[in-house]
């Protein structure tokens, strides 16, 4: 081992998507069809954890998910990463000053831990690479703000990018064929509108069969209305979203996103053959979702919640601190989850010492959705907008001292 | 009563759109946003029957439907249907000839029913005003050809315009404003390519929240994808679709019936609120089809079937004598029916007594479609492409002396 530890822990968030981002126009450079927009969540229960080290005693880079070895393949997104972040280092900093330690020559350890309920499917590329991403860079003491390392998380995981800021973030797919321009920039930080509260369903269901990569790029070649989606839709939604962010909106923030999930949906099912990611309990969450804004249309002229969906069937409903409760009693209602499943972390139920109480919203129609069995929904789980990567200390370190993930 | 007995008894067809009619330009005319194309289904299991009779006897013009009296509407489609033929009658014909008796100013009793297997949930409004048009028109002895028929019946109901022909037929869109251009065109006759069949499979589902009036209006005013459809899509669909019906090519024919279901049901997901009729069942057996054709295009190079999805998660699979055993014996596999569920009134299980065997095609992957419980398809149906409306004689009349429906 070296005298000095040089190392690096950071965390990363995960981003929900309003404005769906489906379709590559590169997909070496992983550059894509359309812009598109995300909230970050708050990483007290979802996030990644990466803590790099280079070290001249190490032999190769080597990578541990999740606590198991992975193999950093040749040319491979990981492996892409990392040298570019070698590069940079190099560039921005060793021909600079002389006397920086050469890190960029060094083998590299990496261990990440992707912090997410048992099974809540939500996908964990995107965090794993920002947190990969600003872990590196702040190992080797990168010059660089989060736009320009989002530049370099995009390579690894589209999505990814989003995650390098806090609140609310665009992804603006640039015009560029190299790319540089295809980045992410804040809209809006955390504390901007720090009351979105995201409702996250998780719901059981088949394996789906296309995965995203595959399912995005059969959509780009099969599907005609995708094309107009590009073209024509979201450029204007994109504009109108984030004024809306802007103007803390809801009203129309969660119109926009309810019409550009169900959109992304309609050009998957667009394609040929056709692609399936929501079930029949997905779309009882929007029929609930849909009837409970009825509700508060009525009573209030205002929406109250906004469903999205990506890639698979899970719901995450977008809604605010008036409104996340009953919400939560119509989901634990029409989806019983086992009590497990359910994490009161924001404390909305303390009086029911931490149970829903099982009332519902006055005029709420029962009738427009099916009661489901225990297990449709099989967690629930609640978010704030929240920050972007955090580095962390010595004391988070993942690493043990020989540079083997130590045991969670 | 009269002494001369005037009355008409004509059946017509169900038809199945391949290219999907979704959406009115003009509510009150019924003039769609788009041409479709349909296929017209024999008439042995599935049709509409209507008697019409004019008697000077009579007080006010009645109508019963499958043994029910129901109320015509002043103003409302009936009636106009009905106040149409009187009128045509009027111009056409007893303008004309003195002698001709004065049906258009006596009152008309209309009995009609709906020849469809319990529960088959397939529309009956385009069968049925293609009989009761084409009833009076018997009745009346209007000198007008399908085309021209067309014209009131889609008045009536949109896609019954379609049921006027046999075999392929299009409901051109037309272009002016009073909808004298909007009609029903033989694309080929029956005879032409007489070999296509249809397995419709009846698949049970809670009812539908969204009437397919109200739904497609919806996405008129909220679909952006929609326009796009409507511009570009359909227009290019049209001519293919009606090359390969010419040139009896199966598979260029299933290619665009599958996409344009699909496309369809992308732009009833892309309006908002979001419309679903397709469910986890039809989904199921989109895959059955999709992994048929994966199996039939590795073996032979062509696609031996192609699903087809109307305003509900009823599946019609269009095939070809040489798949339909094969297809019948899939669905009834992952989709057991019980025994009442399955008419097989084309014979293709002789040899087993009527009941399919249980034997899967070589090479079908069975993880691509999930084993349901008995009823999630409630019956299947089988039918071939078949001719249009049919005069009845005498003896097929649904009406009593005294002019109310028989009993059946």
């Amino acid at each position: 081992m070296s005298a000095t530890l040089y190392e690096a822990t950071t965390s990363a968030p995960v981003n929900i998507a309003c404005i769906k981002y489906w379709g590559k126009r590169d997909t070496k450079l992983i550059l894509p069809t359309n812009s598109s927009l995300s909230v970050t969540l708050d990483q007290d229960l979802l996030r990644s954890t990466t803590t790099s080290r280079a070290d001249p005693f190490f032999m190769k880079d080597r990578l541990w998910l999740n606590g198991k070895e992975e193999e950093i393949k040749d040319g491979g997104r990981m492996d892409n990463c990392i040298k570019e972040m070698k590069r940079l280092r190099k560039a921005l900093v060793e021909d600079k000053e002389p006397n920086a330690p050469k890190l960029s020559e060094m083998k590299l350890h990496i261990v990440s831990f992707n912090t997410v309920p048992t099974a809540a499917g939500l996908a964990s590329s995107a965090s794993g690479f920002a947190a990969l991403t600003t872990s590196l860079a702040s190992l080797f003491a990168l010059p660089l703000n989060p736009s320009e390392l989002s530049l370099i998380a995009r390579r690894g995981s589209g999505s990814a990018c989003r995650s390098l800021f806090g609140g609310y973030v665009a992804w603006e797919m640039g015009t560029k064929p190299d790319g540089t321009d295809s980045l992410a920039i804040e809209v809006a930080p955390q504390s901007h509108w720090p009351e979105m509260r995201a409702v996250v369903c998780v719901v059981s269901g088949e394996k789906k069969d296309v995965g995203s990569s595959v399912g995005m790029q059969l959509t780009v070649e099969t599907s005609p209305l995708l094309q107009h989606r590009i073209k024509h839709v979201v450029p204007a939604r994109m504009e109108s979203i984030s004024k809306a962010i802007k103007a803390r909106d809801f009203d129309a923030f969660a119109k926009l996103t309810m019409a550009d999930s169900n959109q992304f949906h309609a050009v998957a099912l667009d394609t040929t053959p056709p692609i399936f990611y929501m079930n029949d309990v997905s779309r009882n969450l929007i029929a609930l979702v849909e009837e409970y804004n009825r509700v508060c249309l009525q009573k209030t002229g205002h929406l109250g919640a906004a469903y999205t969906f990506d890639a698979g069937p899970n719901a995450v409903i977008y809604t605010l601190p008036d409104h996340i409760k009953a919400i939560t009693e119509l989901v634990l209602y029409f989806f019983p989850a086992s009590a497990v499943g359910f994490y009161d972390v924001l404390n909305i139920f303390p009086e029911a010492g931490g149970k829903p109480t099982g009332k519902l919203v006055d005029g709420f129609n029962e009738e427009k959705v099916k009661k489901w069995d225990v297990g449709a929904v099989k967690g629930v789980i609640h978010c704030k907008v929240g920050d972007g990567p955090k580095i962390l200390g010595k004391e988070d370190s993942l690493m043990t001292a020989e540079g083997t993930p130590k045991a969670l």
